[in-house]
């Protein structure tokens, strides 16, 4: 599995990343600061978002074709798919259609949860999409723990348009708006019978909003950030599969390398990205993946 | 251009009303109030929402593939297109396609701003994708009125929440939001030198925010909605262009006979869709029209 045959064996391993949007830019900053030596190919299939409101067969054809671009035309060594919505419904489509290891965004935000939780009683917020998909309900299942999840729509919006600096008028709009959700949480939580000592961010817009969502949460209660568990994850696969691209390859490249695609919208792209990054997410690249 | 081959001349005239989502249902609402005894064929394009991201030449492809079933399996003898994007990119596209007479949202709107401003200035809110399609400028221009247009991409996703009851603390955030937008758009308007004393909703959805919107504006600015403007050129249409079939035939017809197409969301479109049409929409079709 650690053979990808369009790549010869560089300095570093390239790891592709995917999403149907911008969003994952959030899940390439955690691989950046975790694996900083590493090479980076991030295909965001702007063109063709939202995943959400889409078939499951629509949309394993779109990550399965996504994927195979990374793997083929980037040189991809392991793929992280940085999109809820596709690791709920095409993570299987994804393993078959390339012949790299495939990690997906769900199973190491479950993972990171139960690791954290005293109670056992976990909260998740996500998009309507990814609450529907009820992915991490099941995900949080086969673990053991007790889930509840909820759909925060405003909050993709309100970080697209930037209304995050607690300090300004605009994000204390966003401040009330996340305290109106997680008190519902709560109370849905509460009525439940849970007793939930985790939130889960299941989006990888809400990194964005993290110190909000801190300061609304009631005490005793930490976020566990999607992003970072799986950047956690990836790292470890990473040195566990390919050992010898993982640390010694690393040497010979201070610096991680970024390419950035996109299938439309590049303008957006390079606009907000940086924000999800970062840091300044470079040229993007237009690329079509036909419709 | 009243004939319509496939539809047999019945007792009230077939308006079918198109958009790429539900917003479009205060477009229906207003044309309903408009024409009490007219049938309706409404079609949302939900699985192929949203248009704004899309390039002209797909909107134009979607749109007239949309138009032509509500025409050619609906027996439309009169267009409606409620969605401010295929408005702004298709229009021309969708009158080669179907045989029957068209009429988009943007005209009207700016007509009716143009009958109501006694300054000549005029502002409008819509959507990124129809302010970034500069259609309101245009048609404002053509019309010989001076125009600035904002972008607020939180008003859609705050009415589709239904977070739009002001005396509630969800409505109290979206008139806190409003506000924001309103007043950026105050300053902006100034800065340009412009004494507007209209605003026009561009985006249907903002028609639920009616009593919030006009909360927040300065004195002596008055709000036009393009659902009525556009209802009200419809039927002025209708009644010049059809006269046999209209006001005669509704004799016979005393309720609006309303059918509803979605192509994905049906579930979506029926929870929702009754806020926008201020009565229930009753059992949306789902139908195909294609990739």
């Amino acid at each position: 599995m650690s053979s990808s045959p369009a790549t010869a064996i560089s300095s570093a391993p390239t790891i592709g990343v995917f999403d149907s949007g911008f969003g994952g830019l959030t899940v390439l900053r955690a691989l950046i600061e975790r694996m900083p030596h590493a090479h980076f190919a991030f295909l965001g299939d702007t063109a063709r978002l939202p995943y959400g409101s889409k078939s499951r067969r629509t949309i394993a054809r779109y990550a399965a074709e996504s994927a195979q671009f990374l793997v083929r035309e980037q040189g991809a060594e392991f793929l992280v798919i940085a999109c809820n919505t596709a690791s709920a419904l095409a993570l299987d489509a994804i393993q078959d259609a390339v012949p790299v290891p495939v990690l997906g965004v769900i199973e190491p935000g479950a993972q990171a949860a139960r690791a954290a939780s005293k109670t056992g009683d976990v909260l998740v917020i996500a998009t309507d999409a990814t609450v529907q998909s009820h992915a991490y309900t099941a995900a949080c299942q086969a673990l053991g723990l007790r889930s509840l999840e909820k759909a925060c729509p405003l909050l993709v919006p309100l970080v697209e348009e930037g209304w995050t600096d607690p300090s300004s008028p605009t994000g204390h709009v966003t401040a009330q708006v996340v305290q109106i959700y997680l008190d519902e949480l709560a109370a849905q939580a509460a009525a439940a019978g849970l007793n939930a000592d985790i939130l889960v961010l299941g989006c990888t817009h809400y990194p964005l909003l993290r110190p909000l969502i801190e300061s609304a949460l009631p005490p005793g209660v930490r976020v566990i950030d999607s992003a970072q568990a799986v950047a956690e994850a990836a790292a470890r696969s990473i040195n566990c599969r390919l050992p010898t691209i993982g640390e010694d390859r690393a040497e010979g490249s201070p610096h991680a390398q970024l390419r950035c695609f996109a299938t439309d919208s590049v303008d957006k792209f390079e606009r907000l990205g940086s924000r999800f990054l970062g840091r300044p997410v470079g040229k993007v690249q237009l690329v079509d993946l036909g419709g």
